[in-house]
């Protein structure tokens, strides 16, 4: 994914220095004109703005603030960071404040709109903090760049949103599986409940059930979607973050256990929407 | 309710000729010039047209099919009847075939739009059977009248989408009261949400917030809308048919018991949305 | 099972008469002596006691109240009937009520033990009703015969009992399946919890996990035990008298849902304890 | 609690030093002859045995691994420590490798039994880690001191025990109110279930339902038993532990979030089995 939005930095004609343990995703990058950076630090002293994307709290705080090779020990005063990882929003306050401690402009942006999204410069960024000043690379890699708020903002609405999204379309799954054992026709009863207050965007825009959206992962076998790992890590984060402001989140929470069944039950790399067959299937 | 219904019956013109247990409907609707029948088969047999608006299965069945004064057992040969209350589609089923032995045509035809509709002649019907037959008297009560299937077909619809309408609620309330509790700002949290995928009717119509939607129940302490008493009846046949079916509906039916755990804390005439009242409170 | 059970009354000496719509199951027990009925009327008038066995409410129903064949309409004053099947307790209630106005006297006395029970005669009776009527005869099929109250009061017991041993069993897997990915001992947990706030029956006899207990179901692949369908079933009676009483039961909704999925993915025919496989397995 | 265990010692003859952010805590104890410390790095270098009892993981993680004041920064070669706080399996694991780097022996030893059992001496010490070293020490304090495993395993053991309660508890609460509204004894239903497969500890010892056990909170209006908050906070655990092995959880998540409501509707201070009163009242 972090390859892709580099890629589309490039594009647009910035300079670009990369690093990533993965080397091959340098290469390629380099071949087309980037520098390669040969440490955290050595990425540091040389960029105005950075971007990370990684994949959860700890690589997070290791990459920020790791005693040597921190990128916050390293960075330049006015450096600009962007993170687009989708972590705890107070882990990501946390790193903001040292950051501002150091005269670094730390952002929050997670992503939405997936690999696909990522390719196409196409994505959604949720931003926190001071928006202005990441706004113009934001808009190289994304078509829709929001303001949610304060540091860690971003985070929070991601957070939020993904979970109400899987409690939608959990709900969808049954409601749809329910009507069609009722003898109800699919295509019918979507349409209704789509004019009714049953609809959502996982009723009328991705619903799970084969054959009722000709554009939805239901109809490639749910393939090449929102992957249900991705969702139980949202719907973690959740519940973490739910625990420890006291919000209950009863449906949310019973979210989380059904994608957990499911990744028990090997689907992590199908597409969410599963979730349909997996209550339906005999 | 139903008096509302036949109100508008009258105004567009038709001979009406009314029933009901409680004298006191009646005597409004004769005031007006309807004909008040003394007993439901002297009501029968004056009428080629039935429409009846009861609380639930019991009594639908009692005014139906009891052995000496049922509808079923005095209608004229062609009689048709619509039958609005929210009852199991089993049970529909089952009457509409008795009614087809006896040459009568008989629809279900469940409503939303609750009592300020029923007033206004704004109805949506959810109709199941032959619709063509009872179609023009629905559209003098209604204004969107809507073919679901067979017979129970309506009833099916409306049990499904009110099924997802309550999950998606209280899915609502839980990310809304969560946001809140993590500092977003419920406005503008509302306001991405309902551009993303976490969308939905009880988001962007019917947002249960005070605050967000000036024209939600929410903002009228949650009264005058649809109440907690009637959504938990239709999330217990909503549970019914899902178990005579083997259906699994995990958040429907965790929604079914947190609407009954309210209704134990006294909120059975509140609009639903008070739910997110209900989980932040402290 | 109701063979079984008819042969130890047979065994204790009793004369029997004999019915069934299977009629392989009554050839066995008249080669050991026991007279068959042709009918349901036939074997009302030979008999002064009466014990069925059947499927589920609708089977009761049309055995004892059809107009035609029902055994109210046919037994003999004073009959005493016993019910073991295991049904909604509101229809049971109707029936002794029904059978009262007729001067018979109907006990409802459904069963814990399983077939092997029923084999053995070691059944658990949990008797509503005046069980001084029928507690010779339940004597002869089971060791165990308990009065719960009035009419209808051991559909209750059991029904409420096993609501809590299904949510008890499905607790139990969950807190030995996370002890066991915690890298606990599953014996050692198993112990110490047995002498802990924790301790349950599902924990302490009849442990859900392979290697803990010898004699479980979790031995032997979950064969011979207590079938997930039926633990089902009863778990839908719960939910349908939970709703009309209107109490909350969300954990037992939960359980009934977790069953329900099992159902759909093929484990109706093992023992109910498989749920620990089900949300273990990878 | 740390000070009834801190008495329990000094009753027992060992030499006492003391140390607490709340002074008062300190004065009665050396009023009674322990030495005040004047800090941790004090404390640290006069004993041999130290014993912690602290709110949660921050204030462990701050007390032993702060740079400058923590606990294993000063404590000397051999010393024996013992957290019985109950925190994080993981945090423990990882405080236990730290101490081992620096040749001390950390143990983690959870208790129940409540202030009451601090008091009376009479406490259960759940003990992960080399327990001889500690043994002699707990025994001082407590009348049950259970070896569980490695490092951490003490608390993985308090943490799944706790979680499988609060399901049992809620759950006997449900099948109790459910059996009450269906018109049975409350004593002579329980009497029957703990004779039955749905026994357990809240069923048999410290059932939910006021009239039932005279010894349990219940009949005491919920005061002086374990506190909702406390096993809210136990059950926020369980989440965080099953969420980081990927367990699935689905009545341990559900009965979180129970608690969570009760929290908001202000019953944290009452006795855990206030859940019957929660679900039930009207």
């Amino acid at each position: 994914m972090g390859k892709h939005m580099a890629a589309n930095i490039q594009k647009k004609g910035y300079p670009l220095v990369v690093f990533d343990v993965n080397k091959m995703a340098i290469d390629e990058l380099v071949a087309k004109g980037a520098t390669a950076a040969s440490s955290l630090p050595d990425l540091a002293t040389q960029c105005t703005h950075i971007l990370t994307m990684l994949p959860g709290g700890p690589q997070v705080q290791e990459v920020y603030t790791n005693n040597k090779t921190g990128l916050l020990n390293h960075a330049k005063n006015n450096t600009i960071i962007i993170d687009s990882s989708t972590i705890e929003p107070f882990l990501s306050r946390d790193i903001a404040k040292m950051a501002k401690d150091k005269n670094i402009e730390f952002l929050d942006a997670p992503v939405s709109g997936g690999v696909g999204g990522a390719e196409k410069g196409t994505l959604t960024f949720m931003v926190g903090g001071n928006i202005e000043k990441g706004k113009q690379l934001l808009e190289a890699m994304g078509s829709n760049v929001v303001h949610c708020g304060d540091n860690g903002s971003g985070l929070c609405v991601k957070i939020c949103n993904n979970m109400l999204l899987a409690i939608s379309m959990i709900g969808t799954a049954e409601a749809m599986n329910l009507a069609i054992k009722l003898g109800l026709d699919p295509k019918i009863f979507a349409k209704i409940m789509n004019m009714s207050s049953g609809r959502c965007w996982s009723s009328d825009t991705y619903n799970p059930v084969p054959g009722v959206m000709p554009t939805a992962p239901a109809n490639r076998d749910y393939e090449q979607g929102f992957a249900t790992a991705l969702m139980t890590k949202d719907l973690g984060l959740a519940q973490s973050v739910s625990t420890q402001t006291g919000a209950p989140t009863p449906l949310g929470s019973l979210s989380h256990q059904i994608y957990r069944v499911m990744m028990a039950h090997g689907l992590q790399n199908k597409d969410f929407s599963i979730v349909y067959k997996f209550l339906s299937e005999n």
